[in-house]
């Protein structure tokens, strides 16, 4: 086509898309578009022929139905806060994004059913607000709660804190409306327990990330809210027994560990050093420790007792050193701080090369004794900074800078760092992606990892369901 | 192909299985091959080529791959407690059953890590006494489970009586080895508890009865073991109260509600007339009973405690009329004996019905009131029995015959009760088939039922992933 004609033909895309959503459903100006183009650590800069923001998931699916018959690409994006690139468009311009910010409705809440029925565009913490007034938990919750969109976290199934738990997003979702490639809008807002009748289609969805479809809007699980929490730190001698620690807590408090994140002693240095009121709460320093937390609806649950009974076990047993429960709700709060803010905290000793992986949970241990052999021996200086949500084991491993190196330099060293935790974790049978997805970020790199055919067979699934390869062309698998 | 020369054909594929397998690995008489051939209910009697044993993943690779060669079907089978026909052959006898009966070990348990890894022809009780051994819970629990096998459970996606609590089968399966229609093995054998890299292809074989793969192998999810458990019996004056009974359950509890499931008053009498041991426990008649179990793995977890809050805040909103709390293992046992005593105790008041529906749990009562009404209607005399996993939306809405009736001549209006019932459901937004699948007997309903949509991207996935069509075809979905 000559560049004059597929101008034209572009205007009048733009043109019928307009007559769909409408003046403000449209951004065309570089300008308005900037904000939507650029993810959020600035990896992936793009261009768009327009950011659509339709309405209504009636609108979405003729929006869908006008791309498909020009063979124009669609980037689907919610809050626009993931971490690998899936979210923004590429640099050639040929795509528009697909912005679901707009579809904000809140359509049922049934705490009876234990069900919250939503557009795909609400922002989590209003979901969360929404199930917390109902009297009910919607356990979701990550980082970016305040921007990030339910469609989006559903499309890249998030993981988050209370994982352990209650599932990663992928286990919260009953039900699913999702515009299909071909602009047809599949109804699957079934909110049931159980249901037998054909393949787990609602699956491909849900961490499809965008490429076979776009959500809409979910009926989500909720659970009962609880009304008793009991928070404490927890200071190991050894990295090895923090394994024992966790299923002597999950068994002692009736399966009630809400959340169990490790920290290690580099980490607890740069949170007491460099954030404001956090300091280190034992008074003999500590190779790990892990932030513990029991969470019950049960008005007489007695989660202090439960505490105690773990904490008694695990000091007989030798696994714990030492252990702090939090006497207040501004000290449980302190905890948190700590753990939340080693990503922060971290900036301050100069740049990171940072990892989201995963392996069984029992061999955590084993994982961190030979990813610090590796990176030490790789580059003497380096600091591991490892912490995160040991419960699913998903450890984000993250590697400070050598002190006095250049950060630029130090940064020049990611991909070659990648390969070296990585193939540990593939090693061990682990993910290199737990919980952030694939996006543009990974894609070369899960076909250096997976097994052949299980890349062929996400090939065939994506032509199968989108033979045009309109919907998110070029994130988590090319074909 | 000629009569003869196909003749020839079978008669070389079977003798190169044969070399794969050895000659105990495969049956070729039909004397041999017949309790193979028929599933539980007689419904079909099917024919084959063959009943292939192997001993290994990679001897079931090497079958497909014969077969794939010769374009010859497979019946992938387990236990052969299917109730849906899935599981055993066409009458047309060109196909081979593949029975996984001799993939029998448990490759390793690891109770820190909260997993098992098994084989997928190991019995469930086998998987269920090893988890109890390792001081861990198995939690998939259902009537089959002396002969049933886990790769059986993991095709169909098994629900039973835990589900409230641990999820469908699918929830409690990590990883999956799974012979692919080429014969190539998929090692996808993780044991994570988060891992975002692709799209969620274990779950188009959870629940895919076969038509996609066969699954060889999988890591299974344990959990602590219960060490306290409490079980009462309630009875309601208004079965539109049962939800929130069970909403008042969970939060009091802590989410410890392990089982909830109903029983009518049709249901009680009928148990407590044909049931050895089994009584009505209350003194007075009610028209609606639960069951309702706690557990906690929590050594102090007080359930009783918890079971007298629950009770005194359920009477004082005169949501429950009655309640007996077992005073013993053994009332406890008797209760659940009543519970499943159920369609034993129907067949003596003649021919059943049955249906496996479920809808939102919330509007149980309501499809309770439109079911009985329609059927009454269509039948005067037809006594309803419905019982089930309310907690999940999940009733047996069965039907016992009218008194005096010929049992012939009720079963002949087996597809016209259907058809109301189904027509009901799917109104509600409910599944037609919440727990046994689609196997043979239901692919025409789903289509009945289903957006065109839906079917069709059932039919592409078949289509990309099985091309030649030999896994288990013409179950599920045609093509």
């Amino acid at each position: 086509m000559s560049d004059l004609l597929e101008q034209a033909v572009t205007a009048e895309l733009l043109d019928r898309i307009t007559e769909v959503v409408g003046a403000k459903g449209i951004l065309t100006a570089e300008d308005d578009m900037a904000p939507f183009m650029a993810e959020e650590r600035g990896l992936f800069v793009g261009k768009a022929l327009a950011v659509v923001k339709p309405a209504t998931a009636q609108e979405v699916a003729e929006v869908v139905k006008l791309c498909a018959d020009e063979g124009v690409g669609i980037v689907p994006q919610g809050g626009n806060t993931g971490l690998v690139g899936g979210n923004v468009p590429f640099e050639h311009g040929r795509e528009i994004v697909l912005n679901t910010s707009r579809l904000n409705r809140i359509r049922d809440i049934d705490p009876v059913n234990f069900t919250l029925t939503v557009d795909a565009g609400v922002v989590l913490e209003t979901i969360q607000q929404a199930a917390d007034e109902a009297n009910c938990l919607f356990p979701l919750a990550l980082g970016a709660q305040g921007s990030c969109q339910i469609g989006g976290n559903i499309a890249s199934n998030a993981g988050g804190v209370n994982v352990l738990k209650y599932g990663n997003t992928r286990e919260l979702v009953l039900g699913l409306e999702v515009v299909l490639p071909d602009g047809t809008i599949w109804n699957n807002m079934k909110s049931l327990g159980k249901d037998n009748t054909g393949y787990a289609l609602k699956h491909l969805f849900i961490g499809g990330e965008g490429t076979l479809g776009i959500i809409t809007g979910a009926v989500l699980k909720l659970f009962p809210k609880p009304v008793e929490q009991q928070t404490a730190l927890c200071a190991l001698d050894d990295v090895h027994d923090v394994t024992r620690v966790l299923s002597q807590a999950r068994a002692l408090s009736g399966d009630a560990v809400t959340a169990f994140e490790l920290i290690g002693r580099f980490g607890m240095d740069l949170a007491d050093r460099h954030l404001d009121g956090v300091s280190d709460p034992f008074e003999a320093p500590h190779p790990w420790y892990v932030l513990v937390e029991f969470s019950s609806s049960r008005p007489d649950a007695n989660l202090r007792g439960a505490f105690e009974t773990f904490l008694e076990s695990a000091f007989e047993d030798g696994i714990i050193a030492d252990a702090v429960i939090a006497e207040s709700l501004d000290q449980g709060k302190m905890f948190w701080r700590l753990r939340e803010g080693l990503p922060e905290a971290q900036k301050h000793e100069g740049a990171s090369i940072k990892h989201d992986v995963s392996v069984p949970v029992s061999r955590v241990p084993e994982f961190l004794d030979r990813a610090t052999k590796a990176v030490t021996e790789a580059m003497p200086g380096i600091r591991p900074c490892p912490f995160g949500h040991v419960g699913d084991g998903n450890i984000h491993y993250n590697l400070t800078q050598p002190e006095g190196m250049d950060p630029k330099e130090y940064l020049g060293h990611w991909d070659a760092m990648n390969r070296i935790v990585h193939d540990i974790v593939v090693d061990m049978v682990g993910s290199i992606s737990a919980e952030h997805g694939v996006g543009r970020l990974k894609v070369d790199e899960i076909v250096h990892y997976k097994q052949a055919e299980e890349i062929e067979m996400m090939r065939r699934i994506k032509k199968a369901l989108d033979p045009k390869g309109i919907m998110n062309p070029g994130k988590v698998v090319r074909v």
